[in-house]
């Protein structure tokens, strides 16, 4: 049901995630009009409530907030091209992943027409979209971003990175890198307790609990890379390196593979041998910034 | 101050740890013995009413109860080797880190001598020993653990695994092992976004927030592991491979390092080779079992 108060919006693209995004719109109450190549992906939002344009150029005219969710960016500019006369004044945010010199060149074309721009990034699958599980991030122009927040919030988690139209690729693909670093990294330990007969249910408990409390270090090694200052308050990187050469030790003395700590070892030995052995574990920010020599 | 329904308790080995655990002993109010190589480092623990025994015999014959903490397996040996005589009866309580291998031939060694053995890890720094941010595991004798439970968690949470002895070893590492992968993407994704000028401690949080929600995939991937069914409810494979060469991408793009997500590249390229591109994540778990071919 439409509020009047509620910005009306548009989402171009219907795929998996651009279902998802309409439907949490119409969910909270905003007008929506939705677009998509192939029209019969509209049909069941359309029987939720949401007007199926005939044409892009007529979604575009529709509503103020125009949300684009498509494959790339090649697709959002193709698209944007066609309907390059129809943007002053609107709000166009790009949840679509891509690049950063993407978000930066669209961002740029945008502008040029008279439009503002958001480039945002999507942690977190469909189902979850609309509820507080979801984390939208954004950059781009504040002033957009806080006309359009509250419309934004349906989606769920909202957050303004700053004006920078690059942050949000930039933050998806780091904070991608991180759930692999913590499921290989799950699934070797996984693989270990295995030989014990342990299930990976059973770890599942035991690794979360321990990554939350690595999270507190995550904290305070970020305050370090800050400062510059590695002083070693916990563990040495040599103690770190001592460690790592048992896990390498166990994993072979049980049969499963030990390539993920040597490639962690291999990362550490190049810290060691950089004079950072008495440094504390962030020390390792060098190693992962700088190509190996 | 010891309290007369509490298990007095002997703690052998005072290094950083071994103190901090007589410490928490003594403030639990645990009749606290303590025996050292060197013996001045028992100094501040007299001072807070810790016992000091004279030698490593008298040390083993106050207490029921004997935590040993000293460097590795060799040096706890050599220890109980000199004590042999005196064991039966007592139940040792091993929180020195080390080889399951040396779990398992030590616990067989303690038991022909007449003593219950547990072998502990612990995960945390010494200033946390004592309260709820120190979790500490135990494998070995279900009776012993029941015992002595309620000193045990003097020290921190306490958990037993199992009556496996290897258990608290294989678990440590394998903690350890999820830590490193943590804290190698954090500092991986804190080089990338700090291209734009973004502090480590700016990312921090939102690494946090993320990793929060990366453990429910965990969860769900343990139960995928453990049914042996890797349909792809989320992601697949071959999604991520994307998104992985996305990530190397963009940090070539901005003057990183790509060695962490190249790495990580090149076990799922072995898994979609595998044939499982169209599986879920969890389908990881054999590339991080098995050694490459
Ligand atoms: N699904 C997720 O879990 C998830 C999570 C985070 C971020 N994302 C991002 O969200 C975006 C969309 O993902 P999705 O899962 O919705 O993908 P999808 O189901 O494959 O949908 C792709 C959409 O792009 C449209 N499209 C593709 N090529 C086009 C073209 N040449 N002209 C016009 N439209 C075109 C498709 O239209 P047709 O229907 O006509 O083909 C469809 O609407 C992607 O950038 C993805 O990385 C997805
Ligand atoms: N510190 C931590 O953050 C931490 C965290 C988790 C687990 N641990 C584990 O806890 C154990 C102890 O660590 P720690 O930090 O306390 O180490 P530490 O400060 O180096 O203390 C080592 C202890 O072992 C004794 N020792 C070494 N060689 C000996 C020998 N030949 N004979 C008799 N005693 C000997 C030392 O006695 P002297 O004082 O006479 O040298 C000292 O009591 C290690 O297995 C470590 O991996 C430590």
């Amino acid at each position: 049901m439409a509020v009047a108060n509620h910005t009306p919006v548009t989402v171009v693209g219907l795929g998996l995630m651009g279902q998802a995004l309409a439907g949490a719109f119409l969910k909270a109450g905003h007008a929506t009009t939705v677009w998509n190549r192939s029209s019969d992906k509209a049909a069941g939002l359309v029987g939720e409530g949401a007007t199926l344009a005939p044409s892009l150029k007529e979604a575009i005219e529709a509503s103020p907030l125009i949300v684009l969710c498509v494959t790339d960016y090649d697709v959002v500019r193709s698209l944007l091209d066609s309907v390059s006369g129809d943007l002053a004044g609107k709000t166009l945010v790009n949840l679509t992943s891509g690049h950063s010199e993407g978000a930066r060149e669209t961002a740029e074309w945008v502008l040029e027409h008279g439009a503002q721009y958001l480039d945002g990034a999507i942690m977190a699958i469909p189902p979850v979209i609309g509820t507080e599980h979801a984390t939208l991030l954004y950059g781009g122009s504040k002033e957009a971003y806080d006309a359009h927040e509250s419309a934004l919030k349906a989606l769920g988690g909202a957050t303004h990175l700053g004006t920078d139209y690059q942050l949000a690729s930039l933050y998806d693909v780091a904070l991608l890198g991180i759930m692999w670093g913590v499921l290989n990294s799950f699934l070797h330990g996984a693989a270990l307790v295995g030989t014990a007969g342990v299930d990976a249910s059973t770890f599942a408990p035991f690794a979360n609990n321990w990554i939350g409390a690595v999270t507190n270090f995550v904290s305070a090694y970020a305050g370090q890379i800050d400062q510059g200052d590695f002083t070693a308050h916990d563990a040495t990187i040599d103690t770190h390196l001592a460690t790592m050469i048992h896990l390498i030790h166990e994993s072979k003395a049980k049969g499963i593979s030990s390539e993920l700590p040597e490639f962690v070892k291999a990362v550490t030995d190049r810290a060691v041998a950089a004079g950072e052995g008495k440094s504390s574990y962030a020390a390792m920010f060098e190693q992962f910034k700088n190509a190996a020599k």
